[in-house]
């Protein structure tokens, strides 16, 4: 269940102005959801640095030209995929494909399948992004 | 069209064996796809500084529970449809919902649309992952 | 003149526990000190993006025997004195020297210092930290 | 003993023309200097991840007028003395110090040092920058 607490936050108030500006500039429409946001970016660092279960999405662009390689990133998946819950391709242009995985498992796993992925000869540019199973992130 | 071209880079032979390990920790077939990949990763980041047309993942993860969210996310995602390629929905579990977007356009205007997605209440967490079309990536 | 105000934040009491735990695994004594620093690492990340008068500090360690090093690093820093405050030298080793710069300057200045004096032959790890002149981080 | 071995990189002339242009923006004077500062920023990134002995930096800007706040500095620098290798301040302005220290001992314990200093009330910005104690790092 769910229980919203209200706690006070003091700041000189330059700081403030400042930080209204701030969030006002990335569309946030209260404080609370900007600090709450800082917050749980903090936490899903937190889960990662502590090799918790967790989701990650790797992102990868690549020559689908490339002889053999749309097969070896396939090979590669099934035999990842326990971890992958998920999979979009989207072609970019005649040439470049961009695939996107979304994983979930310990951050050492999930690493390990990014690693192997962007490795693969013929993958121009990779990228794994940390985020969370959004467990306790309330 | 593709022509490779052949150059000799000179290094001590502790660094270079301190770097063998590393990328074949790292699952690299060669030397030369390893380096390969550091530099067109240098390059992915100057195309986002320099503000060039270039293209992004958004990664959130949100509760679809949260009165109207679901629609919130759905009516934004419209409104910058010119510049969303490709969405994919992932259930995590019984509340939490992961969605990752391919988007399309200048560096400026993906982190726009980033911001307002992540700045969204009831989002729990938000990422922009900085990726490319490819081009000139040979 | 400093003026402290007080606002009111309201979170998920399992999202407050998460935080209490994570700030007093790094020794803050207070919610508020811990979000003012959240807050301010936010604001120091856009004066940089918006190349404002800021601070930064260059690291570099290098291999003082290398040839014409020491003179060409010295003749770097003269070239930019305008903009460097001040600098600190430590003996790492026998050939490690490791030097700390705090420089001031417009953000797009500081880059260009940090990269010249990075990118000298002989410099083996180079980083530009970028932090503020303080001002109005009430 | 220093020892230089030279081996061949082969890539795309696209890419080399980009990465060409890219370092030349950045006052490398030759490709192989360039390549070798992206290899050794990936080892040091490892020496950490792996927490071996490394060497860090920790920058903090502070209001020396808050009470107490240079001697709680001292003190807890003190506290980590056989850490700490230097330290230099600089006077920012009336209000605002920046203080650099200098931090050599395995990863978490730099990492523990760094937290500690900069959850000090009246720290306005700190920041650890990792880089190396240089050795192996031909």
């Amino acid at each position: 269940m769910k229980r919203l607490v209200r706690f006070g936050v003091s700041l000189d108030h330059h700081l403030l102005d400042d930080f209204d500006r701030l969030i006002s500039g990335k569309n946030y429409t209260s404080r609370s959801e900007a600090l709450r946001d800082l917050i749980r970016d903090n936490l899903v660092g937190q889960e990662w640095d502590e090799n918790k279960e967790t989701v990650g999405t790797i992102t990868i662009v690549y020559d689908h030209h490339v002889h053999d390689l749309t097969e070896k990133l396939t090979d590669l998946q099934h035999r990842y995929h326990r971890l992958i819950l998920s999979a979009m391709h989207v072609h970019l242009d005649h040439d470049s494909c961009l695939e996107v995985l979304v994983v979930r498992g310990k951050g050492s796993e999930i690493k390990r399948v990014a690693d192997t992925l962007i490795a693969t000869k013929g993958v121009k540019h990779g990228k794994l992004t940390m985020t969370t199973t959004g467990k306790g992130l309330g």
